[in-house]
């Protein structure tokens, strides 16, 4: 086991604060780890709701990145190093009862990158499992490929529809996630209803198939399926009131804060409302190679990792897209 | 049009308070509707939310009912004369949206018998529209068919979750509607908890491949699918609480007043909640005739309409299963 570094600048997120930090902890691979470099990561609303305590989370904070392999464990193909890949978030145990079922985001012994009990990327390096790796086709470059894990969690919805008659489609919310999600619905070829806050996230949206509005026009009972992507209580009651009868509202966002709303409709309309998590990386990849999905004009800067208050002060801008910090 | 009656009583609900009522207002059939002698109705736990303000309901009480068609409208088969039948609680209108997606129950210009903009059937005659009803076999006893509405919300269950994958069932709540709803569950050969309050409920659950225990005996994300048949908030938040990762909750209840809960949970867990309503007849019918289901055992007592006092007290004593009222 090889030490690559002897100290690496990181990002550590502690009381709400974060502070660049030089770490001298991390020990090498396990045999089925791989030790990879960062070479660009994104700033995503669940890291600014997580500095706002979302999670309880204390460590190095970031999920969203694209890294080069650099050390393989024992057990793990030493044909990896020097390939770009991504990791899954969610680094499971692979024995519990939901690994069993293969359901392994929801892994009850799961350690999530920047979230839970594991070391994020906003850092020169990070240890994860390399059975949790996906290796970069060339055609997809860095720029690009930060935005595969918060892509996935769009494709997600998908995957959860997949069983389900709708018509047509409302999304609630055109932040960072939701530009990704108006992306992936469009290629549905169901008409798309994106309700917008600002300017901007109109001007993202102007060449793909939907019909941008104000939350000011939202009818009552119009549409079989919404999706809040507003991270808030009140995008959730907005996608509640424009539901159709046996419709379903699809919660996708990291509330930092306890979520209330009147149930009471959903039993005399047979509403369906369901959360909506992390999601296929090999889809959001696919999808990439494929060009069907844009993302440069999404990103707002690029900051080295030194620069971070910059970075962090822009992301937490009303309207900004994303913020992508360059490690090493 | 004939005019089978100069005046009939009637339990009629206004400002919260039930009283008997002589009814002359009714004034025959139309072309598609028919007039029905109720033989037999039930008291459902809706009924006691309606007299406590639920949807604001005024008008002749009650929508559990077998009945015989005493006379028909113009443009439907005289045959039907004679026949013991039961109706469709929702009369649709069969133009709107909903009805054109053949989604009846959720009619968008629908009349609920005894809860929307329609008589109920707490009286001695009824007029509802032709196309809502269903004969019952002469294996089926008016005891037993008075249970096919209730019974039929209770097979909505299996409808809606027809198409998800799960291994087992925990239904919170064994009243009136728990204890039909437990004897469909079993049907289904799935692992089956119920959740009950009273001794009585126990015992009537004691022949059936199930287990029951105590609230206090529920433990956190243990089971696929969860079923709250209780009315009440802490049943529903009981619901999610045993629900595991993914899970499935069936809200099955008339809320009569508004329910919050905290949803954060449904998004880290992807976990699903749905409303559940009104069910397919046809199933219900089919089931008693089979002899699948059981409902003698849950009839407390029966009523003449003159005595509603006493039969509604004792449908409000905590406990109590299926009160009947014979209004003739």
């Amino acid at each position: 086991m090889l030490l690559h570094f002897e100290c690496m600048k990181t990002l550590y997120l502690q009381n709400h604060e974060l502070t660049l930090r030089f770490d001298s902890s991390l020990s090498g691979v396990r045999s089925d780890e791989v030790l990879l470099k960062v070479q660009l990561a994104g700033i995503c609303g669940t890291d600014l709701a997580l500095l706002n305590g979302y999670a309880n989370f204390n460590g190095v904070l970031g999920h969203e990145c694209v890294a080069e392999v650099i050390e393989t464990g024992a057990g793990v193909n030493g044909g990896l190093i020097g390939r770009r890949v991504v990791a899954e978030i969610n680094q499971w145990c692979g024995v519990c009862d939901q690994c069993a079922r293969e359901h392994y985001n929801h892994c009850l012994n799961r350690r999530v990158i920047g979230i839970r009990d594991h070391q994020g990327c906003f850092a020169e390096q990070i240890v994860v499992k390399a059975n949790t790796l996906h290796i970069i086709p060339d055609s997809i470059d860095d720029r690009q490929a930060v935005f595969i894990e918060p892509l996935a969690a769009a494709f997600r919805i998908i995957e959860q529809l997949q069983l389900h008659d709708y018509r047509d489609v409302m999304l609630i919310g055109a932040g960072r996630l939701g530009q990704l999600i108006a992306r992936v619905m469009v290629l549905q070829k169901k008409p798309l209803t994106v309700v917008v806050r600002h300017a901007q996230q109109r001007e993202l949206l102007q060449d793909l198939p939907l019909n941008c509005i104000d939350e000011s026009a939202v009818e009552a009972k119009i549409v079989d399926v919404t999706i809040d992507a507003t991270g808030q209580q009140s995008g959730l009651e907005l996608a509640l009131h424009a539901l159709r009868p046996q419709g379903i509202c699809v919660m996708k966002s990291s509330y930092s804060s306890p979520v209330t709303v009147d149930l009471t409709r959903l039993v005399i309309d047979e509403v369906e409302l369901f959360g909506s998590r992390c999601g296929p990386f090999s889809t959001a990849i696919k999808a990439l190679e494929d060009g069907l999905i844009e993302t440069e004009s999404l990103i707002d800067a690029t900051f080295k990792i030194d620069d971070y208050q910059a970075a962090f002060a822009l992301a937490h801008q009303k309207g900004s897209m994303k913020v992508l910090i360059k490690p090493c």
